[in-house]
Order: C-alpha cells, then sequence, then structure tokens
C-alpha cells in the first residue's frame, strides 16, 4: 500500500483536520499521481457536512484534480510517468454497460466510483478524494493536461465545474448562430460564460446581482442581464436556443422557460435542497420547450473539453489557498465570496509548506 | 353573409341552446363547409365555462370538425365543392412568422386563431366552432378527408385528439425500436396508443384504473401498467424512450421520469387548472432526462396524421351524440364516462334531426 496524507473531516460537524491513510498498490492499469493541485467544488461541502446524506467518515473530499504521474502499471499504456494529468468526479465504473460504451460514464447504469465518498468498484471500499498528496487512478479515468505547467491551479476546477458546462453545451450543440444564457455567475456559470463564448455562441449571462455585471462581460458574456428585473428579462421573451442553469438554490424556473425560443431546452446541473417551483406546464407546451437536466460528463468529452481549452487558452478563475484553511474557505464559498473557484495548493501539505 | 346555426353558451354558468348567426362570405381563399359531425373536447368544456378565463359570450365551441366543401372562394386551388374536409383547433395564422414558415402555424409567434373563441386575424370578430351547421374558413387551414364517408364521425377527433398525440410522436421519432410510454387512456390516450402501435413501436400504456387493462391492449397496447401499482412501475425504470403523458389532472410526474432512459423525454401535452408537483431535479440530472410539452400540430403534419390514418385504417373510439345532448355529454366527460370521444351528428341540428 501507499502511505497517503490529506485533510479529511472525521463528521458531519467537525472541521477539518491532517489525515494519513492508504492508497491501493498500483494494478496493471493504474495510474500513480502526485497531487499538485484540488480545486474545491460546493459538493465537497455538501458531501462533508452530509447534506445529501449518506456519507462515508472519515471523508477526504475533491474532485478537481491535476498532478504529475508517478508510477503506472504494467498495463499502462497512455501515460508515463512525469506526465501531467487531471482526475474529475469519477475514478472508475462499470466499462460495458451502453452509457459506458458511448463514453458516458456519468450514466454509468450500474453506477460509477466517485472520486471520494464512492464505494470502489472492486473492494467496496470508500473512495478518498483530491485534498490529498497522492492518489491511484484506473488509466481509463486518467486525463491528459496540455495547459502550461504555470496554469495547473487554474487547470483544476476544469475537471468538474469546466465540464459540467461543457457537456450540457455539447450535448446541446451549442455553437455560432445560436443565442445561448448562462444563469448564475458562480464556479460553474463563470466557466460557462467562457466555454459558450469560445464555442461561438451569443452569451448573455444572469445573475441576481448587479454588481456582477462588469465581471460577467470580463467572462466573456456579450450582454448581462439581471434577472430580477422585468423589463429587462422581457426584452429577451422567447429568443433564447438554450439556457444553462447552474443555479441550485431553489427559485423560479419560469421566467427563464420564457426566454427560451420554441424547441429551446432549459438545462439545470445544479439539484437544490428543495424543490423549485413547479414549472408551469403551459410555457413547455405553447413553444414546444423542453426543461433538461445533465450530470458532469463522459470521459471523453472531458478530454476533449481540457484540449479545447489548451487550445483557447481558457482556464478557470481562481483564489489559490493552502490546505489548512480549507473550512475557512467552505464558510466564504456559503456567501459566494470567491472569484470563482477556490484550489488548494498541495505544496501546503507539506511539513513547511 | 351566410346564415349559421348551431349551439352556444350565452355566458359561464348557463346551459346550451340554439343559436344562429352569420359566417362571412367566402374570401377568394376561403372554402365554406357544411359541417356533418364535431367532436367534443374537453378544451371545449373548459371555455364554455371560462374555466381558462377569457372566454367571449355567446361560445359556441368544437374544433374536430369534418364535413363536405359546398362552395370555394375564387383564389381556392385545392378544393372544390364536395370534398371531404376536416377543420382543427386552427383557422388562421400570421402565415409569414418563423414557425408559420415551417408548417408549424400551432406556434405562430404573432398567435394563431383559435376555431372558436379566437380573435379573428382581420377583423378581430369572435370565432365560432364546430357546434354549428357550417363554418367559413382560409384554405391552408382545411385539411383533406380520405377515409370512407361511413367513417366520418370517427374521423373528427383525428383533428385535435389525433393531432395532439401525432405531433409529439412524431416530433421526438418514435418508431420501430422503440419503447413508447402512453400515461391516461381517455381522449387523447387512446389514440396516441393506436398512433404509437401504428408507427412501429412497442407501446405501454399508463392508467389508475385497473378496469381499462383490456381496453388498452385492445386498442394496440403491448403492455398496461396500473401506475398507482409501485412494483408494476419499478418493473419498468429506465426502460423508455419516450413517454407521451395525456393527463391534465396535477399528479406526481417523478414515477414517469424515472421510468425513461438516459436521454428520455417525458411530453406533457395537457395543461392542469393548477400545478403538478414540481418534478425531481436529480431525476432530470441522473439521466439527461427532458421534460417538455407539445401543442396540437400544425397543418402540415395535420395532413400527414389523416393520410396515415386513412391508410393504415385508424380512426376514433367514438359515441355519437345529437347536439341536443351537449350538456349531458359534459357532465358524463367530467366523470370520464366516455370510449373515448363523444362526436356531435350535425344532422341533429336539422328541424326533425
Amino acid at each position: 500500500m501507499l502511505d497517503a496524507h490529506g485533510y479529511a473531516v472525521p463528521d458531519a460537524a467537525s472541521p477539518f483536520a491532517p489525515f494519513s491513510f492508504e492508497r491501493r498498490d498500483p494494478r496493471p492499469n493504474d495510474v500513480v499521481i502526485a497531487i499538485s493541485h484540488c480545486g474545491v467544488c460546493h459538493s465537497d461541502l455538501h458531501t462533508a457536512r452530509s447534506e445529501w446524506g449518506g456519507t462515508v467518515y472519515p471523508c477526504v473530499p475533491g474532485h478537481e484534480i491535476v498532478g504529475h504521474v508517478t508510477e503506472v502499471g504494467s498495463e499502462v499504456t497512455g501515460f508515463k510517468p512525469g506526465d501531467t494529468v487531471g482526475v474529475g468526479c469519477m475514478v472508475d465504473s462499470c466499462k460495458h454497460c451502453d452509457a459506458c460504451n458511448q463514453g458516458l460514464e456519468q450514466y454509468c447504469e450500474n453506477g460509477f466510483t466517485g472520486t471520494y465518498n464512492g464505494p470502489a468498484q472492486e473492494t467496496g471500499g470508500n473512495t478518498y478524494g483530491g485534498y490529498s498528496d497522492t492518489i491511484v487512478v484506473r488509466e481509463d479515468f486518467v486525463l491528459r493536461v496540455t495547459h502550461p505547467e504555470n496554469q495547473l491551479a487554474a487547470v483544476a476546477p476544469l475537471l468538474c465545474a469546466g465540464i459540467t458546462t461543457w457537456s450540457p453545451l455539447r450535448h446541446w450543440k451549442v455553437g455560432p448562430g445560436m443565442k445561448v444564457g448562462i444563469v448564475g455567475i458562480g464556479g460553474l456559470g463563470h466557466m460557462g460564460i467562457k466555454l459558450a463564448r469560445a464555442l461561438g455562441a451569443e452569451v448573455v449571462a444572469f445573475t441576481t446581482s448587479p454588481d456582477k455585471k462588469a465581471d460577467a462581460i470580463a467572462l466573456g458574456a456579450h450582454e448581462v442581464v439581471v434577472s430580477r428585473e422585468k423589463a429587462e428579462m422581457k426584452a429577451h421573451r422567447g429568443t433564447f436556443d438554450f439556457i444553462l442553469n447552474t443555479v441550485a438554490a431553489p427559485h423560479d424556473l419560469d421566467p427563464f422557460l420564457l426566454l427560451l425560443k420554441r424547441d429551446g431546452t432549459l438545462c439545470l446541473v445544479g439539484v437544490p435542497a428543495e424543490p423549485h417551483p413547479s414549472p408551469s406546464v403551459a410555457n413547455l407546451i405553447f413553444k414546444r420547450r423542453s426543461l433538461a437536466g445533465s450530470l458532469i460528463g463522459g470521459i471523453a468529452e472531458t478530454q476533449e473539453m481540457l484540449d479545447f481549452c489548451a487550445e483557447h487558452q481558457i482556464v478557470s478563475d481562481i483564489e489559490p489557498i493552502a490546505i489548512q484553511d480549507i473550512d475557512q474557505a467552505y464558510e466564504r464559498m456559503l456567501k459566494s465570496d470567491v472569484k470563482y473557484r477556490f484550489v488548494i495548493d498541495m505544496d501546503s501539505l507539506q511539513p513547511g509548506g
């Protein structure tokens, strides 16, 4: 077994504390990664505090992982020591169901293995995530990173925030000639703006905070609408091909449904703790609109996204933190006081780091 | 002007009574139709009683119209006196917006003219529907009927119940190799079963009434599931490509969302008086499912549906009534006591009819 060091919560109510544990010895198809950075996703907080239930403790969150390969199993062909790599929300899946066969492991019919708090496919043991110095991952779930080394911290959030917005943008074929809305300018939304813009769409960002307008334009939005302003909303009625809604807090979906053209789709990527108000059926029927959902993304499309981002010089806007500051970061994240993602510099784990 | 005779309600609370009125003299592009039969749609009742608001009185409902051409305007090229024709939910639209240009007049961006209770495009006057002996309709909104003459009564409901189910089945490309659900076995649902079966899909009907099982099989369903039986529902979880939900009464959509495969769609065609319980966002996200709506159908696809039905010998299952029995028919419709559509025989309007 390999010694690993990270930060864990021992239960739902306690702060993080240093945690030493073991990673499995690499199997023939495994890649061993020295983690350099890990992004801090809101899901980490939900899981650490068992807000969705079902958290197994101790819990080591983190699924926006970048680092370097230190060792590979005997059958690994795609990676070698020294390679710069990433790991996202999944570290395994059945790889034989219809979804896996189509490269959509996130919809694995037998359940994918989450990078943390997942039962491992073969052992059933609990998985530990990226708030740690090393991780052992099946080759099929390791991504190549080709961004410059000095951007690695800002690449980390692409592994969840990036792919979670990329996958629906691609699935609904966002590109030139389309008018696309991005609701919410946070960790996910700021990536949605960058990616939709780079894909060639006309991008309108929606926020409840007028003071985020300038930021959204800087991120790449052609226009910003304050969604509480009815006149601003009405001016866009019936004009959108696709709206990606990144807001998980319960809110009225109808004002956004009304913005869609005939056959337009409002896609949700956040699960609210309480249900949204029930959307109007008439708003769906009268323009044949759809309300849809999308979950992270498959491995092949994650690689596609990383390559696209490297080519288009896209990274996340981040605030680097030391791992010792993770509890404080969670408190600030709860207040949306971050532009737009905290990323742990794993050097901080080292003595004197 | 042309003399017309029908039945109207004078206000939301009164029963139907004989009503004489005038139809416009045919314009160059108009077709004059002697109505032989008119189906009775639940929308007729909602409108007659102003349950959706906005009803203009007197109100002559009816938008499942069949009959014969008696006269055509000078520019009409597609119809001649004696032709058997149909008229559905629309008698006009702007004909120049993007939706109209695509043959999707039901989504006309300037608003289509309903066959009844609509402001007419040019005059703004109130339209009177098919509970009457004659109607004058713009050629572009008249459909050819090629069924045998002795089936005309049973053809009438195709003009609304038929097209309302046909349009989404076609839009979502229902055909061989697909597993399709039809929720509700009423006026719309019984057509959905027949059409989905004829399109080559595997058809499962859903009902809350175990005593409708045999009927649904007779209509063409391969299987019938009592939606209140959790074990029956669970056995179908994750297996449907498309589910057409014809039930307008508020109900929980989640049990049907759960039946969909990845990328499946639950399409609603009924607007509930009160909202459905809010559907689970997780059920949308975890298999990238869609909740959609669909509104009647365009003229071109209505013609396609009529031709398909003639070819496949499909008509509606009906109970013919005299127009004098319309109030009683509404009361029975409210109790779902009809298999599956009342159709008014307009001969009953004649003295001694």
